[in-house]
């Protein structure tokens, strides 16, 4: 399994994945500062992933503490503000501190530093261990699903699916969200090969995704998100499956830019097209997605790539980071609890009746 | 007017595509190998242009001969086949040299060389010529086609056109096919504004059309192929047009990977999607889409990006160059004797019917 991140003797260990695919560097270190600086540049990326790192940053910054106890107090809030000063707008940044900050409350006073360093590292590895068995729990309902939809297919063959984006080990910490369903469909044979497509503006589809398949040794192919309707019309794609940054309460889902794109190809071919996400991506106080603010991103994002120029700086773009596919396109939305199917805002209740979750944010 | 070609005082003169938007490096020259090199290196782009340049080339190796005229016909020769060996895949190539065997053939015993030069060039310039009419007549056929489909809007604002890849005078010498009918449609007060999408691979939107645009002062903005979905689901698309590399008896269309897509999400949204290619693009042996081969090319145009490495080498990557859109997806077929409209069949039959035309392939 690749290492995206672990946690060993006292330090971090994760893998720079700006460098990914034509470079693998691992970074080790007990410096908390280092880890902050990580999830500033975006070494680590992938809303589950920060959210790990987020809290073994925390215990980094804790077990290097050499003051006395009752100084403590100041030097805990200063470094959840530089944790949460480090990339302001992941959701999961704020659900690890947010923890880590009950465990002080609950636990600091009644405890002397070394007993408080266990439970605050006791903390980081369960969110690390829940986002892990999110992923396993939502492989689960994937395959279940994908064998249910799909049988009439896997009767005569193994299948093929097209994802988007980077939803895998990179994203999450586990096995992944989408890409998590897929590696797991694999493993118990359902999958002949897997269409990633290079995901533009940022490539995470031909850098990332592309990356974990052959590390994994999973036979896939990398083509751009142009080249998904010929793949289609031609059959070469059975099912696609994709991640999601926010759900609404109907079902409607905001997700990397290109996925609406592919869900309406799918649908014009017939073809299942599936989110997978846990249910803290879905926000019940959103009714539906065109409420979902659909963010606007630097135009160099596509002026130049990876550091080269290709287009004059004066060229005027629009470059929408995300899209939003209505639930009619969605066959089904895969979750740590259950797979989803319309009518959704009905199947999404039960699904939050049924749980206690209060698990860790999206992946791509 | 940009000027991608041109010919006076026995030099032709040429804008060097492969370094635009970036730099605009015009070459002029008298040497006929420098003209090949120029096709072969891709410095000059789009089938009609390829045409028009593979004719002046010929002219500048006519005039530049020095031997006797009894020696001329195996010079002759030989020039003709160093034209078409330098990119053996265009059509265009082959019809301009064809018609400059022609005029050999008609004129060369009877003439002396310099009569037989003027007849050279006067038949290099009517191609030129043609390229041009041709687009104009698209254009004025294909803005006719619009005020008739999209009136109710027009009636009210101007409108939004998407377009892919590039259709305009650095592909054909003219206005342009597609692009040609966008830019009489700004001219004539329809267009607010043009969204150009990159066209990945080779980024023909963001770096030909992008840089045409800017130089003909038409609002525009370059997007990357997945945000066309959320553009039109946003109501920013009004209509799309694109150009063509063949088209089917039955309509049915391969063009620039990519379109498909366009097509498909235009199909979704309720909006008009047109074809811009003149006849010669049409070929009524080939019944339907199905049979029209689809060039798959080098993975590296993904793998890398204007010389930026992006992926591993070893990343497998599938790499259509075009793809095929079912005529039931395209609105009209604009072509330079009418614009044609469903049951394509019958109307391509009539407009060849009803044509003698000779002229020049296509564009994107």
């Amino acid at each position: 399994m690749i290492d995206a991140i672990s946690f060993d003797q006292n330090r971090i260990k994760y893998l720079d994945q700006r460098f990914l695919p034509l470079k693998e560097t691992y970074v080790d270190t007990n410096d908390y500062l280092s880890a902050i600086e990580a999830i500033k540049t975006l070494a680590v990326r992938g809303a589950p992933l920060i959210g790990i790192v987020a809290g073994y940053t925390v215990v980094l910054a804790v077990q290097n503490y050499e003051g006395k106890k009752k100084d403590f107090k100041a030097y805990f809030t200063k470094i959840i503000a530089e944790v949460e000063a480090s990339r302001p707008t992941a959701v999961n940044l704020f659900y690890a501190t947010a923890r880590m900050k009950a465990v002080f409350n609950n636990h600091f006073e009644n405890s002397q530093l070394p007993e408080f360093n266990e439970l605050i590292l006791k903390e980081a590895r369960a969110i690390h261990e829940k986002e892990i068995q999110n992923c396993e729990d939502m492989a689960r309902f994937g395959v279940e699903q994908i064998k249910k939809d799909l049988g009439h297919i896997l009767a005569e063959r193994k299948l093929n699916v097209l994802t988007h984006c980077n939803t895998g080990t990179l994203a999450t910490g586990g096995l992944g969200t989408a890409l998590g369903v897929i590696k797991k469909a694999y493993q118990e044979g359902l999958i002949n090969c897997v269409y990633t497509a290079e995901s533009r503006p940022l490539l995470q589809g031909l850098r990332l995704t592309a990356w974990e398949l052959e590390q994994e040794q999973i036979p896939f192919f990398s083509h751009a998100d142009s080249s998904s309707g010929i793949l289609m019309q031609r059959g070469k794609v059975d099912f696609a499956i994709v991640g999601a940054d926010r759900i609404a309460a109907n079902g409607d889902t905001a997700n990397k830019i290109g996925t609406f794109n592919h869900a309406v190809l799918c649908h014009e071919h017939g073809l299942p097209f599936y989110i997978a996400a846990p249910l803290s991506t879905i926000d019940t106080t959103i009714p539906d997605g065109t409420h979902i603010p659909i963010e606007e991103r630097n135009g160099d994002e596509l002026r130049s790539i990876y550091g080269r120029q290709v287009a004059t700086a004066s060229t005027p773009v629009v470059n929408y980071a995300f899209d939003m596919t209505p639930a009619k396109f969605i066959r089904g939305i895969i979750t740590e609890t259950a797979a989803l199917s319309a009518d959704y805002v009905q199947a999404i209740n039960s699904a939050f009746e049924s749980s206690n979750s209060a698990t860790v944010g999206s992946s791509c």
